[in-house]
Formats: C-alpha cells, structure tokens, sequence
C-alpha cells in the first residue's frame, strides 16, 4: 500500500487525524522513563536508554488516538550514535503500535547527498557488505529552498519506497516571515512558489499524493489558499497548542478529505500533566483524545 | 581561539584554502578501506568500518594540503547508527591531523529543535546522566528558509563553542534558480536577502566572522556580489571540479583575505585515480596539492 492508502485508512478506523510529536530532551523526561536505565554506563547510553523508554511510553499512552508519530532528529542526534539507535527502536516501537512515522529532520541537499537521506529515512544502501536498511520511516520532512533538483532524487527515494515527502511550505515560527513571506516580482510570495513546486512534483489527478506539505497552524489565513495550490497534497499542520494555533482554525485543510489535514502536537501532550496534574501518561493519553475528537468533529 | 583565528592560523602555515568534501559511497571506497573490515558481521557494521577506513585514508593523502574537512552527514546517516560512529571517528582523525571540521548536515529547524541541532554538531547536551558531548566540529552548515528566529539559536550554539556557522546563500546547484534567484518585489533577489541576513547575524565590525555563507562556485558571477553584501564573511565554495565551477573565477571571495574563501572539493579529490591512474592516496595527494597552489596563487 502507498503512504497515502496506509494513511487514509488509520485516519479512518482511529477516527483521528494527530500527529504525536515526539522532541524528548533527556532534562525533561516523563519520571518512569528513569526506572529501567542501567545504573552506570556512558552518559550517551544511560540518556539514549532513557529517551527510548520516554517515547515508548508516549506512544503508549497517547498512540492510540494517534495515526502517525513525528521523531524530531536533532533530539536523537544530539545522543551521537547511542541516540540514533534510540531513534531506531522508537520508530520500531511506532510501526509495532500500529502508528505512521514521519521523520522529522527538514533535510536538503543537492544530487547524491539527497539521495543518501533518502536512503537513510525510507529506503536501504546497497554496500559491498550487503544490504543496509535505512531507518524504515514511512515519511520525511524536507526543505525546498536548494530548488527542484534537489526535491527529485527525496520524491524518487519515498516514492520506490511507498513513503511520503512533507515538504516545508510555510512553517509555523515568527521567523517565517523572513524568506518564506517574502514577496516576489509578480506579487506572489515566496510561500506560494514554495507551494507551486510541491503542486508540480505531485502532479494532475485524483486521490491523495504522497507529495505533501508543512504547513504551520500558526498561519490559519494561508490554510484555504495552500488547499487551492496544492489540491492532492496531505498538509501536515504543525504548531497548535504551545506555538498559539487553534485546531478550529484549520478545517480548509479537510476539503481534500479527513487524511487532508494532519495535525502535529508534542509538548502539549508530553507536558500535559503540568497543568491537567495526574499521571504524564494519563494526561497525555486526554489531551491526544481531546484533539483527536475536536479535530474529528471539523471534518 | 575563535574559528576564524583557528582558521586563519591555519590557511596561514598551510598556505591552503581548500576543504576536502568526505562524501563516502559504501560501494565506491577506496579498495585500501576493504582490508581491515570484520570478515562477518551485520552490513551496517562492516560498511561503517569500512567508510572510516577510507576518510582516514582520504585525510591521510589529501589533507596536509587542506585546512578542513567537511564530511557530508547523509553519507554516514545512511549506515544509522555504526555510520554516526563512523563519523564521530573520521572528526576525531581529522583533528588529529590538524584539520577543521565543517559538519555538512544543511540544518535547519525551529527554537529548541535548533538548539538540539547545535549541541549536536559543536555543543554538549545536559542531562540528568551525566554531559553528552556532541560531534565536536568546528562549523556546520545551515538552511536559512525557516528565517532569522531559526539561525539564532545555531548562531549562539556556534558562537558558545568557539565554532562557525556556514548559512546557504546560493548553492551550486542547478536547481538554486528555483527558489534562491527568485526575483522579489523590490528586484533584489532571495540569494541577496538571504545574504543581508548573514551579515546583520555577522554585525559590523572589523575582521573575519564566524558567521559564513555558502556561495556556490558555479555561479562565479555572483561572487562580488556577494562579497559586497557580507564583508566579514568567510565563504564556502563548493561546486568546483566534478560540478563544473573553476577556482581561477573565485578571487573576489579573497578580497577579504586569504581565509575569506574555501574552496571545497570532494569527488574530484577522491576519484582522481579514475583519470590520472595510480594509488587512489598518490592521486588525491596530487590533485589536493594542485587545488591548493591554484587557489593560493590568486591570493
């Protein structure tokens, strides 16, 4: 089945359109996922241990009201190779779950160095030593600004491996201002163009692409003008919650179905319990209920 | 000391400017990297060995003629996580060699995820196990799409560690027309907005910054321009050799001295052999030392 088939059918049987994020900082851990970490060890190893076991429990809890987690790769990277392999086992925890993984790492690069983290997230390296698999994510965030040709070979990449591009249309931050609200010559801004290419790559027909988009929740008055320029694309719709934007905002983004609009939360539901109190897991699992259902009843 | 004075020191006793571009393909290595790979093992496992092999080897030959290296992220993240300790090694050979290290991964992501990405690279991660230090390069490379609210934490990351950031302002690609020579309203184009950002990142004053540009080689006709617009700049030149750009086009990028401009170069220092016959080490040597001395020439 292709991305979009796998995706539509979650959205469908969950009933739910939300995108776990998963950003774990080894400061800020949910408590249990102290319990099993080996006692002495490098602190690469005995953090790496940790953030697995925050993720898993994450995903436990607030999974099933969930289609898709969203692993930030900084997070995990900046465990050096203890936290990739973390990242390793959490999107294999994800995929055990039932869950979509969408790995979040905004790459770009130009000719073989795209292909390679195409090969890294959705596909495998061929080597003189055999087959090495990639990380088996089902999709991957990318950044457009190097152009067209440096798109292809992550669109060739995700498409021979049935997974997904999202492509950064217009991101949920103040500073996107900057370079993607920049208007051009002919009084389109940057966002649009950005949006034209994402159009293009996925091409004339029906059905959902497996070409989406970023687009921030932070930006509501964009959604409706995104869903015109990209009428195949799934958007996936950062930013509600701690950055400000409201789920309510966002129901341009269904027109193209209920797999349309994907909505992407991680410190509201990791940090839950700092306001609602009980469990972290408890409290996660609630918030994810309650924007899958306030999301659900847009569509 | 700064990376610029680390920098300059070096482009000074090594009379160099030249980058070598670590780009391994497991199934291009130098047939040197084979001989001390496990003879069983997991594919990972043994083609990770065998990449580290060949940019020690790379580093070896070509780099008593280089002041830095940049080795590309995708390449070791395809081999997950024995392909991170590959690279965590080949930065601890190149500092053993005296060279810098330039971390090509073309980051780029929102507030925290950003910081990740900075402690990563040139930082250190806290956590209640203990410090997790990061790759430990001297400079990394990043994408600016996402605006100045998303440079500024790799900016203060870099600047907390005495390190470099190298912003995209116009790569080497063909595809940078796409979306970096788009014309704005005012008739400036992306490329120059994204150089005035550098600049007021850099700030006035006297001197090489810390706050770097990549300017492709293969648009040589932008490169004074560039140059105008981010004085204090140092700026990596990639695109020379297998991409078509030539050093001799480069020399406005030196108006700001000698470690005003780094010319980078990857396949045409690794596959030199192809062409010139010989050791694979003797010819990277050879075409490494030519680079260097054309460069320095135009000094």
């Amino acid at each position: 089945m292709t991305f979009a088939q796998r995706l539509q059918r979650l959205v469908a049987t969950r009933e739910s359109q939300i995108v776990l994020g998963l950003d774990p900082d080894p400061a800020r851990l949910w408590a249990q996922a102290h319990e099993r970490v080996a006692a002495a060890g490098p602190p690469a190893q005995r953090a790496a241990s940790a953030v697995r076991a925050h993720c898993a429990a994450m995903i436990d809890a607030a999974g099933p009201a969930c289609v898709a987690v969203k692993p930030q790769l900084a997070c995990f990277e900046r465990l050096g190779a203890d936290g990739w392999a973390a990242l390793a086992a959490t999107v294999e925890h994800a995929h055990e779950a039932g869950l979509l993984v969408i790995a979040d790492g905004k790459r770009g690069d130009i000719d073989v160095s795209a292909a390679a983290y195409a090969q890294a997230l959705v596909g495998h390296t061929p080597t003189p030593f055999g087959d090495v698999p990639g990380l088996g994510a089902d999709a991957f965030t990318a950044n457009p600004l190097l152009g067209v040709d440096t798109l292809t070979p992550l669109v060739d990449g995700a498409r021979s491996a049935d997974a997904a591009i999202f492509v950064l249309v217009r991101t949920s931050n103040p500073g996107a201002a900057d370079v993607e609200d920049l208007e051009l010559h002919d009084g389109e801004r940057v966002w649009e163009r950005l949006a034209r290419i994402v159009a293009q790559l996925a091409g004339p027909g029906d059905g959902l692409s497996e070409i989406a988009a970023v687009v921030g929740a932070t930006a509501p008055e964009h959604v409706a003008r995104m869903r015109e320029l990209m009428p195949r694309s799934p958007f996936l719709l950062p930013g509600i919650g701690a950055q400000g934007g409201r789920v309510e905002d966002l129901a341009p983004a269904f027109a193209v179905g209920r797999a349309g609009g994907l909505i992407s939360a991680s410190r509201s539901i990791a940090r839950a319990h700092e306001s609602a109190g009980g469990s972290p897991a408890d409290a996660a699992r609630a918030e994810a209920e309650r924007l899958r259902a306030m999301a659900w009843s847009l569509g």
